[in-house]
């Protein structure tokens, strides 16, 4: 039998995998489980998507143009345009999810061994598509302490050597919420234009912002126009995650056209998603100001009830829809597993991400975990109550 | 202003792109284009597809598991059973187009710098996957004079080093519509046994043979189950090339278990599409029987009319909806160019896919031209005539 690549036997899991079992045997002894691990939202697709999905009148669902439908790639241009961006449609590349296009990013911007810098915790996701492309994240610690601000940029420089090509950033951040202020980016720009490097930003976020505070997009950074690639997504502006479309943005012609020679090699981003995505961007803003008013209620509503809780330390997040979370506990994998094995409260239990999925650096984020808002207030207050009951006994609990 | 990667700045392009412009030039001029170029079907996606579509239920557009619905993954067990192919839903990873499932097979079986050997000519996007994997093509040529039958075996084994790992076969051939046969399999499951090598197989056309002769899948060879990987797609099936939804098949769990891992980071594939093809599934054999007929009355139709014209050469392909045919020209690129910029022949001209492009070895193909027949057949009966017509006044016509 030949034995698999180095990539292939290398590839990591992904951190929730193992515990799903767990969570599924659980629910097969009766125990309802409250998932704070996901990042599907309950949030219905907006109505107007849905309809253009069932009124399309396609009698063969046809490959569309590599890049995407030109129509929609016009809309496209319009919504950037609408949210302070200026972009022609060629500088849009249409992708299968956001996934797409940061894995085209890494792969047309660094060489195999070659090295991008990542804000840690960072999307565990982040290390199968640079495992793909063969290149080597970085991670520059941010810590909880700072509610996870932007390292300091002294950090950064300590870590560029000659085979630093990028940096790749989060905005508002999966999975610590942190929103990167117009200060932090262009500090960050200025780096990036001292080295030469690329900046990969993943903003697919950017509707998720909270309190009156802005989104800064990396497109709108002075100097660094031809360094910038935006990976985008219309999973989470639109609660679509399962239609798989998103798109690379670039004012870099090399970047995009060596993407552009990759779409083709793939032939067509999804029709169905283009279509669906296409009529999702005239909802209507009141759509969005119900979504954003409910995150804000659930955001306020987990992380006060967890912040009652002896020993848990939970930061106010400014964005997305995700907060890391300390907690007074010796391992984070440990707990969630016990929680889903051993514990009940009420006949109710919570699956957490332990947050050792979202770090590299060996025992970092050993007692936090990441919580996603995105179910009911009420589950989220059952799920708190679940975690501080949880507490009182895990044996792992620490300065009791 | 940082430079692309290697990898980036070598991503082959579509061989057919630098064409498009030419060809829209002539539209322009009002000049009819009979697209022999590509292989977008005709054919209508059956109305159940589309009605699944159009009826779906789902008021979130979420996520799916990321081998793709259960349900679906047991249908498509059930169809494969039909054709006689064991297989548990464990076995299939449904994959963004048969695409994906090619590069996740590449890039979990073999290294970087590794190689795969493919007869040739073969689908030129398998350049763009293999550049993406890091892997090197070593072609084994098959040539226009057997109608491209598999190369001998000793031109397998010639080709064979330390680093050869796997062979890449697509069957139903694109673009030779080669069906190779059970003999020309079974020969090639002894040196993939003999050398210990992946046998990766693209199947997506296995529904198109014709003249009564039979589909063999790599999947029923005995005695390499662990060494295949097949490629699957919907997209020729069920003419729905736009909805991008392949499948990766394998018994071999090790490289199951890293496509998994690969597909857990790109999160599922796309819903809508999962949609369309679980009940596409259902489709009654009369479509198929009628689009069969229908290729099989095109196919004879442009291989009669080519077959004609003085100087040229079509093979009578055994499957898919492609055949090269060899013409009286000095180069393909050069001709193929020539019709779109300076011939027409009463207002219309054709649009060829250059052999070039499905060849790696320098000058092979030179004089070869690919015709997909996925149009009407007086539409290629017209692009037949062109074809003469051109050939009689081409200034680098051959042997005239």
């Amino acid at each position: 039998m030949p034995t698999l690549s180095r990539k292939g036997a290398q590839m990591p899991p992904s951190p929730i995998r193992k515990l799903v079992p767990y969570a599924e045997d659980a629910k097969r002894r009766g125990i309802k489980v409250y998932h704070l691990n996901i990042g599907q939202p309950d949030i219905e697709t907006p109505a107007g998507a849905r309809a253009a999905v069932k009124n399309n009148q396609e009698t063969i669902f046809e490959y569309t143009h590599s890049a995407g439908i030109e129509s929609y790639r016009r809309k496209l241009a319009e919504y950037y345009c609408r949210i302070g961006i200026e972009l022609s449609t060629d500088e849009i590349l249409v992708t299968e999810g956001g996934s797409e296009a940061l894995f085209m990013a890494l792969t047309v911007c660094l060489n195999p061994g070659e090295e991008v810098l990542v804000p840690e915790p960072y999307y565990a996701n982040y290390n199968g598509f640079a495992m793909e492309a063969g290149v080597t994240i970085k991670p520059i610690q941010s810590t909880i302490d700072t509610d996870f601000a932007l390292p300091p940029i002294a950090d950064f420089e300590k870590h560029i050597t000659p085979w630093t090509r990028a940096i790749l950033l989060c905005n508002p951040n999966n999975p610590t919420g942190y929103l990167y202020s117009k200060e932090e980016l262009e500090t960050l720009a200025e780096i990036v234009k001292k080295h030469d490097l690329f900046l990969i930003c993943d903003e697919v976020y950017r509707e998720f912002c909270y309190d009156g505070l802005e989104f800064h997009s990396t497109l709108n950074l002075k100097g660094i126009e031809q360094n910038v690639i935006v990976a985008d997504s219309v999973s989470k502006r639109y609660s679509m995650c399962g239609v798989r479309l998103g798109a690379l943005v670039t004012r870099n012609k090399e970047v995009y056209n060596a993407c552009m020679n990759m779409a083709q090699a793939r032939l067509s981003p999804p029709l169905l998603a283009q279509i669906a995505a296409e009529a999702a961007i005239d909802t209507p803003q009141e759509y969005f100001d119900n979504v954003i008013s409910e995150y804000i209620s659930r955001r306020d509503c987990i992380v006060e009830a967890l912040n009652k809780i002896d020993g848990v330390y939970c930061p106010k997040p400014k964005g997305s829809f995700y907060t890391i979370v300390k907690l007074p506990i010796d391992n984070c994998d440990r707990f969630a597993q016990w929680l889903l094995e051993e514990f009940s409260y009420n006949g109710q239990t919570v699956m957490l991400a332990p947050a050792t999925g979202f770090y590299v650096t060996p025992d970092a984020g050993l007692d936090e975990v990441r919580v996603a808002y995105v179910i009911k207030k009420e589950d989220l207050l059952a799920a708190a109550k679940c975690i501080e009951e949880a507490l009182k006994i895990y044996p792992g609990r620490k300065n009791k």
